[in-house]
């Protein structure tokens, strides 16, 4: 790989799928090296070197340094897309991508992992399934939240295209798995489908995939 | 109060802390309207209609649009603040303070929120308990990582302050309620005494206190 391009360290069905699609969006040369967390390599010394925290996703720029959590990786490269430059926003509407993305980040994919990642918060097995036994219930209330509040549409703050829609697509794509239909949610089912017909989303999903 | 003012919905002891930090820091004319959380009043139909979310801290904004999630705020007032323009650091700075804000809010918000919101995730007793015996333990590996991997010094990231430097102080001053020495994070301790000296904190601190 050339040291020009950016390097995006991601996993199958993980946020670093909206990155992917953000990097996808923006068509500057990247690389993408895959992380296997079901085998803990993101708590290898290797990995903890270039994400301390521990997780996925991270993105090493070309000037090597690097970026973590999802929301501020999509708010870089949207920042530096030169062809959708996010500075040239009304300041409240960029207000409104922040919050957007900040609510997906802390409360919504917070609420997601307490199916699988329970052991982040407590110890006993009888709590983990207490955790699983609310996900359904939370990533409801969550995108009922989204549905009639936050979402505009066509995409997720209207008329534009920005870096709230690969965040917004990528954690809708775990409500089947959490036990949430996303049918009870139409207008979240067309900013699916839309996103589905984007060449950018295409390729990433072909790329990196969890089969 | 004036329809030209900025109104901060907050309530003591939660991060809308940073956000009062940030208005003071700021300059302009605002209002705070204290919302009693123990009783319940962020999830009043007034109150929903501020913010569905039913969480605090809001901010109105003079054109009467509202912006939630603290972070998103925090920008919002960095953003537009012409003394002190983050539209003009370099984009990976900016970058660095999306991640740092970012860490706070989905990681060690989260985490500290396990000890007195664990209902919001779990629906036993035991669990609950569970919860909160991991408090003290993901706090320090938190504030771990982010003495020894985030924070710069003198300020978050480092000459320069930033809407960083709010949000660390507030979920810093949860240290020492979760069982978590500030003593063991020196380059932390100092940050906390260098914000107490600021007379921004000192008057938002006077203003909303919890006592």
């Amino acid at each position: 790989m050339s040291s020009n391009e950016f390097v995006l360290y991601t996993a199958p069905n993980t946020c670093g799928l909206a990155c992917h699609i953000a990097l996808e969006d923006r068509g500057a040369p990247y690389h993408i090296s895959v992380i296997d967390v079901q085998s803990g390599q993101q708590n290898t010394a290797d990995y903890l070197e270039i994400n301390p925290a521990g997780r996925v996703p991270a993105l090493r720029l070309p000037n090597q340094r690097v970026i973590t959590e999802a929301p501020a990786i999509l708010a870089y490269l949207g920042f530096t897309d030169c062809r959708s430059p996010l500075r040239s926003l009304p300041d409240d509407t960029l207000a409104s991508i922040f919050t957007f993305n900040n609510y997906l980040s802390s409360t919504v994919h917070v609420a997601h992992a307490h199916k699988r990642r329970g052991e982040r918060w407590a110890d006993d097995v009888a709590s983990l399934e207490d955790m699983k036994r609310r996900v359904p219930l939370n990533m409801a209330a969550c995108f009922r939240l989204i549905h009639e509040s936050m979402f505009v549409g066509p995409w997720a703050l209207g008329d534009f295209y920005s870096i709230v829609d690969p965040l917004l697509f990528v954690v809708t794509g775990w409500l089947e798995q959490d036990g949430v239909s996303l049918a009870d949610y139409p207008k979240i089912q067309s900013h699916k489908a839309a996103m589905l017909k984007r060449p950018p989303v295409q390729r990433a999903m072909a790329m990196v995939s969890a089969d």
